[in-house]
């Protein structure tokens, strides 16, 4: 008989985006000559840089032609695009990683959803609270959790973000052994001190766990005290692995692209503590399980690192971190403790009330949508995640109508 | 301390591919001025279809536009694609396949290697010998094989395909939970009847097991006789998934487009033999760890169902199909027994001896690169696969120096 995986079975189901477009269909039935501005979601809305276009046509038409003509591609991305990658992301900042160390693939989802199956189903995970799904979701399905009980999984080390710790977790006095850690963060906004990050390495270091950065976000920082990869920090090419992508950077949400930084002196450990480079079983992982990026999908993200894409993705940032500011003064003006926004697309807001109440207060009131924080975790009570991805005029006119409800 | 997935350590590294450029390239040092043709591989030679590339040029244009840009589409594929898939490769030939049980993706590999995720670990896998190695691979790295001794696992169970059973394997006489099938076939060329396919279902009905069928080379079949999908045959819709592919049907091994089928009625089981609706559990799976397939690709798989797109593809395979037609009389005719190749891109050759001294020979006596059959198991032993993907003037050129040596 043909068994199912049963951890596929735990899984809560998730809700959170259909009850959300369920409310939003009941306010438009009742509400039909109202306009709805969506501040909810975590997609783009700008175009492509005129850089990457530009380049994407060009690899179209050498896939036309039989000079030119592209079959199967090397699994880890064209050597073109990693040394790009390799030199303006990292080496340009005087961070080591080399060509060789950096794996393309077609989304930060995948990577950091697969990166789980490289490790033994004993190990103990822990993950923030609030926190992007797929980290969870993902190790309950490799059966390394128990039953879901209220908003939480067994079995799972949960580290708190709050108010009180700046929505940067503080090291956990148990033992993890794969931790999952993102700034900027989604959904607070929040990015982490290197001092704060120096702490999770040593602590990675004394546990000999291992840190899932993922800086999906790190095109949004602004400020020059903030790490933009983890692998800034001292000791952390031992301890730690990376995940980037062009989705928010560059708005390849639908285009598709992003890599996996591991250095070569990454390793895991058998159960009897020889080490395996967790590089090679990457490259094993992806040669099995996985074909490349589409040729003409890693020629337009080549073109993010051309002079011209570097300044058109620096305007395509600025353009939705301006909204991210704008956002943040214009609540807290009217009294709603803001967080997250300067270094980051996201608002975290105060709600001071349960999360759900103030999402249809919102949608009511002003008929704006935003994401409940409380689908993100139980640290997510309380607040709600405004997205800074729509056009400045949605979000000038969402404040008016914000303000002029609330005030 | 993060403890690595040890059964990664079991596979068997992979020297195949390393193993044949090694060899090639002591010959080119031995022999600079020889000119060495490959007939080895199976990638595409061919550039993409002109309708493709059309389709693929606007939707790029459209990213480039406020107007018409797309962020994240559906994980599972945009409807658009899914409704010609739906219509053109299944309904147009009498099999009832709806859109919504159509799931696209980035390839064939990553379908057939994630796949196997759905299902428990302690249930019973069948694969072919010889195989596609990815079958094989994923299910050691998800634990359900023992040690490797020689060229085969513990714990699974090789379906032999042999020139006795005109490389169609038997059902066995044991239960197998999960069988891959694939036909036409990698490496052998081989088609199965419909009774042959009719059998394997009736075995899976009876066992309550699943049959993942790959189908990555249907668009060569050009006997009316032969099923273009596992659907044509009756009951199998309960007891199937199957996999296809856009890059040997449209030259898309370099762009990335795939797709997979789950009937509604296909079912696994809980431990206590509830069924469990296969089609959920890998949206499930796709929507937490896939993001979906680039939209301009999407828009050039699309463009193989257009009136001119369906003729490109077709001449496309006609064009390779003559080669492999005239690999097969050459060979034959110099006393070769070749099999496949009629509804297949590939032709699999009975050397006569070890697979890898003939692989030398054809290499040292005519430079032409082939595939040695043991690379694919043991059953392979004694045969090369040969690959029609060429040109037709470097095939011709092959073939007569191929003859000159051997005749």
């Amino acid at each position: 008989m043909i068994r199912v995986n049963e951890n596929y079975l735990k899984l809560r189901a998730s809700y959170l985006f259909s009850d959300i477009a369920r409310r939003v269909a009941d306010y438009a039935a009742k509400n039909p000559d109202k306009e709805i501005i969506r501040l909810g979601i975590g997609d783009v809305t700008c175009p492509l840089p005129p850089a990457c276009i530009s380049a994407f046509h060009k690899a179209v038409g050498e896939m036309g032609s039989k000079e030119t003509f592209r079959g199967y591609g090397p699994e880890q991305g064209y050597e073109f695009l990693r040394e790009a990658i390799a030199r303006s992301d990292f080496q340009a900042r005087g961070v080591r990683i080399e060509p060789d160390e950096i794996f393309v693939s077609d989304g930060a989802k995948c990577d950091t959803g697969n990166f789980q199956e490289l490790f033994s189903r004993e190990i103990a995970v822990a993950v923030p609270d609030p926190v992007y799904p797929v980290y969870v979701d993902t190790n309950v399905m490799a059966g390394r959790s128990g039953e879901n009980c209220g908003n939480r999984y067994r079995g799972l080390i949960y580290l708190e973000c709050t108010e009180e710790n700046g929505f940067v977790p503080d090291v956990p006095k148990e033992r993890a052994d794969l931790i999952y850690l993102c700034f900027p963060n989604n959904p607070t906004g929040a990015t982490a001190a290197k001092q704060k990050l120096a702490e999770w390495v040593r602590y990675a270091h004394e546990n000999r766990s291992l840190i899932l950065f993922d800086a999906a976000y790190e095109s949004f920082i602004r400020d020059d005290g903030l790490a933009h990869s983890i692998f800034e920090i001292e000791g952390a090419s031992e301890v730690a692995v990376e995940f980037r992508s062009f989705s928010k950077t560059a708005g390849f949400t639908g285009t598709r692209c992003a890599f996996t930084v591991i250095p070569k002196k990454c390793n895991a450990f058998t159960e009897s503590g020889e080490p395996v480079p967790l590089r090679e079983l990457w490259l094993r992982r992806q040669t099995t399980k996985f074909n490349g990026v589409s040729y003409p999908v890693q020629r337009a993200a080549e073109a993010v690192y051309s002079e011209e894409g570097r300044r058109q993705v620096r305007e395509l940032g600025d353009y939705y971190l301006k909204n991210a500011r704008l956002i943040k003064e214009r609540l807290g003006g009217i009294g709603f403790p803001c967080f997250g926004g300067e270094n980051a697309p996201y608002i975290w807001v105060k709600g001071g009330k349960d999360s759900w109440a103030f999402f249809d207060e919102l949608l009511e009131r002003a008929g704006v949508v935003c994401t409940p924080g409380a689908g993100f975790g139980s640290c997510g009570e309380g607040y709600i995640r405004l997205s800074a991805f729509n056009t400045h005029e949605n979000v000038e006119r969402a404040l008016d109508r914000i303000e002029k409800a609330f005030k």
